[in-house]
């Protein structure tokens, strides 16, 4: 983890005093607190903040700002904490700014197909308001993680091979700068020629540019037909196959889920399913009773023809849920295959022809590791994690998944694919960019310079310092 | 035009001997050469550069940057000139780089459904190129404007209802810095969460901030049905409200695009078509055989229960390209109903709940000014565009034409639209900004200030110097 020295210092009485005559009991620099703040879902060592703000308003994380700012103090932006590259670590101390009592929903136009939301709604909360509305918002990382979190890390999940990721999906922020002025990305128009693309600019960035405090969001009306889908192979790559084939025919599958035998195994003891233990597909078929018909003959022909087994439907929309609760658990049904280990989520994305390939050749690396590491995938997306399933005890262990985790970057850069498909750079991947980008991080140093000069918004994420 | 103090001064002799030992007869200092890089396709007047450099490679145009950024003279991007707001003029003189010449198309994956081109490649014969793989790139100005000038000004048309803008379509560009510098923007995968989005940074970034010099493109399959009609409506506002309740209900519609009478009887005379004269929808289907037909039954009956004419369909390949040649032919179709006079296309884009009063404001609006400006429209996207017909020797009509234009951007603007829907902000859009953007016109002068200190990368469009 290739980060430069941390200038770690306690916080100024000044700004304790300043912060605390302000928020009151919304200031807290209690340890537990901290704590709960300086520890995010993976694998990354904990690095509480000195204090956190719970903020209730873009006014008041802008106060915040503008307070470390004049102290030169660390901000770093907490929404749910289910991150898993470490990005919310108070890696030079400062203060964290909870979000999660920004969960307004502000604005909901089934005329537009679109909403705005604070920046602490989660994902669960926004499509729980929605329900009487015939809408939905698609993009569903594994958590039920803050629609604010899921902009600064550019989040996707099992839908984004059809609808798309954060970055299609965030039509404007609203965004507190690293001096506190307060901007609005973008106007609410669908499409727009007028300048600079700021939305996309904040959208992945993870609080080092900015603190994202509202999202405005795409949304879309629930289709007509919806149907879910289990398929059974004889083999990794003969899934893999499937989806490959699937998204080169362009059939408009709304998701593709990759898993392998032992995290189906997993899932089946940790959500007490019954599926085939085999690697496979889980499907969903959006669209009109019609047109989720053909989509379902031509992956079905797809998938036969690679051994793939009949389809196991997931009849209704309990059993559906409950198949796809199933799925984003299966990090959760991974880590209990080992009791009390560390999971270490990675996350390569290639160009879908090269998956197969690349599939193959990591499971190779992994089988001579000797390391426990189930496979799950956004595979439509060409997208898929290793769980590096670690003895926290045992540091061999983790060299050698640093060891595998990094020949596969390796692998997937000289694919012309990416470090990071969807978790972001964090601390994790930040060694990875130099091989990823070249000369392009210099371009991303300097905007980081240009907005954030005394580099206080989350140092050290995505650029390490 | 709110621009400010234009610092023009002659290109020295200097940089005039090191281009020309260079490029030979590839560098030009010739009047016509020069004129016919000072004006495009719009109303705004020529100012032609001091001298063009006919690039053939990203290292050639990467030597004149250098060249250009060591005596700090701007350098303009230059692709077909087909752009609608001033985006190439040389307000302060400088080199112009043509990239015509960097017409490869370097790869077509057609298994991973995308292509890297130069940026010189038009998107017409890019299709031509594709025609034999099944595959081909939607986004469709009117012109057949090159792929790297329609990436720098964030350009869309008529498919992007369904397909998506530049914004969308562009996976990666090879970029060229203001001190010379080449980068990538990105890798080929689908998705990545891998740092800043230096890719949306430079769609729509229209050469203020770097030359693009090659771009990677998301291809399609052709889809297996394709069907296209118009319908003629007894007013514009049922023929909109036909629109919006098209896009409300979800209906993937490839193409759903706004004509006035005044429109359609000049695309007639102009194309040969026989169209009736009213305010009609152009539309286009893709899908499934099925699929289609779905599309067609439901917008036939929003059409018919606001009045709309039965469907007009053009059938077979050669009459469909005929009708969306005529619907890109719209401008100059309109032009020639009033003879030697200039035309100015206006761009505003509104939500889509917004746009049945947005349009109808605007007509009363532009009736009272007494002027002539038939109405098109991308109406699916929210996006019109006014064609004001001016007589140049007449600069009343003008002042007129500046009244309608800057009230109906102030409108847009009310209902959280924008100023540009695709045409760029060149010069004419800049005095706009502040109004639409507030303090993130501040963070686009960062940005700038940050990439292009000097100011040297067509300097004055965007952001007024």
């Amino acid at each position: 983890m290739a980060l430069a020295s941390l200038r770690r210092k306690a916080l100024s009485s000044d700004l304790s005093t300043a912060l605390s005559a302000r928020f009151g009991e919304r200031f807290s620099t209690a340890a537990a607190v901290r704590e709960h703040h300086g520890k995010d879902a993976s694998y990354h060592p904990a690095m509480p903040p000195d204090a956190v703000v719970f903020a209730e308003t873009t006014a008041e994380v802008a106060e915040t700002v503008k307070l470390c700012a004049a102290a030169k103090v660390p901000v770093i932006p907490f929404g749910t904490g289910t991150g898993l590259e470490g990005n919310i670590l108070a890696l030079e101390g400062g203060v964290t700014v909870d979000l999660s009592r920004m969960n307004r929903i502000l604005r909901v136009s089934a005329g537009d197909l679109d909403c705005t939301v604070e920046a602490g709604v989660t994902r669960k909360q926004l499509n729980q308001h929605l329900r009487d509305t015939g809408l939905f918002f698609p993009v569903d990382p594994g958590a039920d993680a803050s629609l604010g979190g899921m902009a600064a890390t550019r989040a996707s999940g099992t839908n984004a091979v059809r609808y798309g990721t954060m970055r299609e999906n965030v039509l404007a922020l609203t965004v507190v700068l690293a001096d506190g002025r307060v901007i609005r990305t973008s106007r609410r128009a669908r499409k727009s020629a007028a300048g600079y693309d700021l939305t996309r600019l904040f959208v992945g960035s993870e609080g080092t540019l900015g603190v994202i405090t509202e999202v405005s969001l795409r949304l879309y009306g629930i289709p007509e037909a919806i149907r879910a889908a289990c398929c059974a192979f004889p083999g990794i790559e003969q899934a893999v196959e499937t989806v490959v084939a699937t998204i080169q025919a362009g059939v408009p599958v709304a998701r593709i889920e990759l898993i392998d035998a032992v995290t189906m195994d997993a899932v089946n003891r940790y959500s007490k399913l019954d599926y085939k233990v085999a690697p496979t597909l889980m499907f969903e078929f959006h669209g009109t009773e019609r047109g989720v018909e053909e989509q379902v003959e031509q992956v079905r022909s797809f998938a036969s023809e690679r051994g793939g087994s009949a389809f196991r439907w997931a009849a209704g929309h309990e059993e559906r849920n409950k198949l796809w609760q199933a799925r984003h658990d299966a990090y959760f049904a991974t880590l209990a295959l080992r009791p009390g280990c560390e999971g270490w989520a990675t996350d390569v994305c290639v160009p879908i022809s090269r998956l197969p390939e690349c599939i193959v050749e990591t499971e190779r690396d992994l089988a001579q590791s000797g390391l426990m590491a189930p496979i799950v995938g956004h595979a439509g997306d060409g997208n898929f994690h290793l769980v590096f399933l670690l003895d926290p005890k045992n540091p061999d262990e983790f060299k050698r998944a640093e060891r595998v985790n990094a020949r596969m970057v390796e692998r997937a850069i000289a694919m012309d694919g990416t470090c990071t498909g969807e978790h972001g750079v964090g601390v994790g991947k930040a060694e990875f960019l130099v091989a990823e980008h070249g000369e392009a991080l210099s371009v991303m140093r300097a905007l980081k310079r240009a907005l954030d000069p005394d580099n206080i918004m989350n140092p050290g994420k995505i650029l390490s310092s």
